[in-house]
């Protein structure tokens, strides 16, 4: 066994196919100064239809697995924009009259030392995003074929140095069982995409091999532990083979969960709901049972593209949402960017902590009119159904106020268009900011329903980037201070009459439910692969039981301890015994 | 009257000097191969020249200023030491065959460019240190003489472009009596630097003025508000002359409250200590009145230097600030690092959202032999003064205790050297989470005092980085949500039967007073300027009025009112008719 990292879930038996590596063959004479225009002419040639062809790629990835991954090649366009990078290219064209092949091959390796240098994972992401569009410039350049993978062949799993989120692109799922690669790990642009296509990979497996891996050898890869067994016996392959199998009737066992309400043995129950970020979404949140939409993150409508989206387009998005959900309802939540989130059309400053810095409701408040388009296209949608509007990264009373300000002029202009909206619609707030816990009281007064966000509000009161690996270990959603402040927060709101929904990685996590049961919160909005999972936690969930539980929690004093008896309360027995289908009600469609 | 920005405060009446720009005039031929041996042999002999300059202005600037300032000039040295830098000169000589000097300005040319294209203001300072580094190398490859002040004249103010902080060293305060520069802003190194040195400074007037100001013009310029006259009538200067007079009789007459009890004019006593970094600074804290050192930053001690500090040399500086301060005490805390202070010789991970990274108290129990290292000549200062021990960034229970079994390591390698300590020695922590002030309850039960640290508390609590100028009217500390908690820390406390101080700039603002009286805060640390200013408003302050002003800001629910509300009762009216002068009681030795 060799122990890689687990970068994507699953389990793969089968032959390898070992990718080849880009080499390229470059011209090793130089141009002559009346050449000068003709080279930079084919580099530009070049450019536009690498550009075509990443679009291209972009579109068609989009379309298997959505917005959010196929985002990566935006960075790879930009790429093609950058000065400082087509500055490169084109002095070692001008000042040293080389190819445009050879100037790019320079430019791309003196780019990549230079990131490479830096020893960070974002800057080693991008010396890899500049790799693969080199590739592909040289690729032009040269006028050599893309390097494919076989169709025709048995299904099997790829391996290879590094794949470039081009490359994985190309996969047809359907060929491809697993994926090995010798660099890279959990949080890179490839783990990303294997998760999102569902493809087991296990990756960082660099001088952990005696020998390469050969076409053709028999490869065991387990995406959840990282392990990999090269050319293993039977016996092993056997068990692997009844490990995948109970791995798929575990799958379809849940699928059977969707009909069915989520109510404890003793007939609590809790609504699920699904974070989504598109439109095209919805259809699978009510495959698998979501009551509805708790979170629209809407900062994808704005990504993607080259201008802000308009009153028009974003109306028909948030149409269709509203349409689907009907009367289970959608919260929208106004525009988030910032922080992690960019866009290529509107330059955000530059932070050193962009965490902590210009985004989401501080930007709606500081560029209003862009602020009142986004309102007025959720009002027209709210028409069409069930339709709640959310602002992000509240911290003051103030912030609402003005919120409202900018919604009540939006719906003064709808009035005077004529056209229909909601006049009731509810308005409520993200806490995820400490300050909005701590005056939960103040701000319940002034909004219609809270959710707590806790993915941000875990990383500010524990002052822990929770996407910076050398403290990753401190970002612990059980602290006591955390529990805490999801008391207060519940509290606040029912005290002001107000439901409160939990929509960060929290709520979708089975060791919380005993949390969520004792202090009663409304409604828990997760991502649709968490729905099932979580549903059949609760079905197995005895609330009494989970409570005290809870209770005991409230008393203890570190994180450790408390993540502890959570995961023995999720995980009771080493024997799994609990039935998976054990419905306690149907469910009604006018649930919420 | 042309608006500047105001970067360095103070009023400056006199004749302007203006600075010629570095102009070089650079060989326009080529070299041959055989000289590129040479040609490298002359670029190391001036990075090393360069180099021993660099170290000189920082010692003689140290001298001048103080640790924390002289610490840019690392930032130049690290410059010199730059694979990437050098790489870029290194190249141009060798591929295009061009002497040294004209390689320094090509790579100084292009790196200035890449870092302003990416309009960001870290990135600009950047550049700037480039241009200075890189000026200083070719003044020696030029063997030009250094551009130097006229000392021989009357005291002038000195006009430039933009001022580097190598230019800014070799400045003699006794003979500039203020600055203006056309670029820069207030964060600038030129403006730190300015201030430390007390030196009036206005800044940004490019494309402010309709023509350039000439040596010899009549200037005043007014550092507070950015305002610059040009050769302005004598009214004018004889308001500014009388401005300054003030502004130095206000200082003086403060001055002569270093000997009073800080008392309120209803008898309520408050401790004002000291914010320090360095022994040095304890006799003027004494000086000015500081009722012991509230806060020694002990981070100076590992800056400016090539490898960390033995236990010897720790133990030296913490001995001589026990000494000095006696029975009044010190608090020192263990090093704080990590989010934007850096040290030359411990490559810390570069970090997405450095503030919320890996810091302090964290790196201290991930590098255990550092800690101890640093644990143990605390602890052999302690036999020679009042010392108490502090962690910084405390977020759990389980810190203090794996902070705590270290310092136990500590004291028992001590027990068995036969060194005497204070087996008593009281064990504090900082309160600058968010976390820590939600469980303050469950940590006053694992240490002697708490010192909140407002700064990072506040951007902690409402998200925002206070460096991040794009949202910096957000960072408010007067938000409701920072007054509750501070509220509950210090009730934690007291109940816990342990006292609070306050050490983050919130502790220095005249505006807090009616806060920290009304909460029962023990203790306040501050910078040593503020020390008298502080001094002097609580002389002036009647608790009973300033307790229910804060009562009534526990009412409001915007940060803006409660601040309205504090700023009032600070400057109760126009005609500021407070005596200065105020004393209630002598200042005894013994108080704490």
């Amino acid at each position: 066994m060799i122990q890689g990292i687990g970068a994507s879930a699953g389990v793969a038996i089968g032959k390898a196919f070992v990718l080849p590596n880009w080499e390229w063959d470059l011209p090793e004479t130089g141009i002559d100064a009346v050449d000068l225009a003709n080279e930079f002419e084919r580099l530009y040639e070049g450019i536009r239809t690498s550009k075509n062809e990443i679009e291209f790629i972009k579109n068609e990835f989009r379309d298997m697995v959505g917005e959010e991954e196929s985002s990566i090649f935006d960075a790879h366009l930009a790429i093609l924009d950058d000065p400082v990078f087509m500055d490169e290219i084109q002095g070692v064209i001008e000042r040293q009259y080389k190819a445009a092949e050879v100037a790019v091959k320079e430019a791309i390796d003196h780019f990549v030392t230079m990131f490479d240098l830096l020893d960070d994972e974002y800057m080693k992401e991008r010396a890899m995003d500049i790799k693969d569009v080199g590739n592909r410039l040289l690729k032009h350049l040269l006028g050599a074929p893309e390097i494919t993978l076989p169709a025709d062949t048995q299904p099997y799993i790829l391996v290879a140095k590094e794949l470039s989120p081009s490359q994985l692109a190309h996969l047809n799922p359907s060929h491809v069982l697993g994926i090995v690669t010798m660099v890279g790990g959990k949080t890179s642009h490839s783990a990303i995409m294997a998760r999102a296509l569902g493809i087991p990979l296990v990756a960082g497996l660099e001088n952990k091999l005696k020998d390469p891996i050969q076409t053709g050898d028999l490869l065991v890869i387990d995406g959840d532990t990282g392990a990999l067994y090269l050319n293993p016996d039977d016996a092993l392959v056997e068990e692997y083979v009844r490990i995948r199998e109970r791995q798929l009737a575990k799958k379809e066992q849940l699928e059977l969960l969707a009909a069915v309400e989520a109510i404890t043995k003793d007939g609590c129950e809790l609504h699920l709901a699904a974070n989504i970020s598109s439109a095209k979404e919805v259809e699978s949140a009510l495959k698998y049972g979501a009551n509805g939409v708790g979170l629209f993150r809407t900062e994808f409508l704005y990504m993607d593209r080259s201008t802000f989206p308009s009153e028009e387009e974003q109306f028909e998005v948030y149409r269709q949402v509203a349409q689907q959900v009907g009367e289970l309802g959608a919260v929208i939540r106004t525009l988030d960017i910032g922080g992690d989130k960019q866009l290529d059309y509107f330059a955000l400053p530059d932070e050193d902590n962009p965490v902590l810095g210009y985004r989401a409701i501080r930007i709606s408040l500081d560029r209003q009119e862009l602020f009142q388009t986004q309102l007025t296209a959720i009002l027209r949608a709210s028409a069409f159904g069930r339709v709640k509007i959310m602002y992000p990264m509240i911290s003051s009373v103030d912030e609402i106020r003005q919120a409202n300000e900018v919604l009540h002029r939006a719906m003064a202009d709808l009035d005077a268009r004529g056209i229909a909206y909601d006049k009731d619609i509810p308005v409520g707030i993200m806490i995820e900011i400490p300050a909005a816990v701590i005056i939960a009281d103040l701000l319940a007064e002034e909004c219609d329903f809270f959710s707590i966000g806790t993915n941000d509000l875990v990383q500010y009161v524990l002052a822990v980037d929770r996407m910076n690996e050398q403290i990753a270990h401190m970002y612990h959603p059980f602290h006591p201070a955390i529990l805490r402040m999801l008391r207060t927060t519940v509290e606040a709101a029912h005290r002001a009459g107000i439901p409160v929904s939990v929509c960060g990685e929290m709520a979708g996590d089975e060791r919380s439910v005993p949390i969520w049961l004792e202090l009663g919160v409304d409604h828990l909005s997760m991502s649709i692969q968490s729905l099932l999972k979580l549903k059949h936690r609760i079905l197995n969930t005895t609330a009494s039981d989970a409570k005290r539980t809870a209770q005991t929690c409230y008393q203890l004093k570190s994180s450790v301890e408390i993540e502890r008896l959570l995961t023995e309360f999720a995980e009771p027995a080493c024997g799994n015994n609990e039935s998976v289908n054990q419905p306690r009600g149907e469910k009604g469609s006018n649930a919420s």
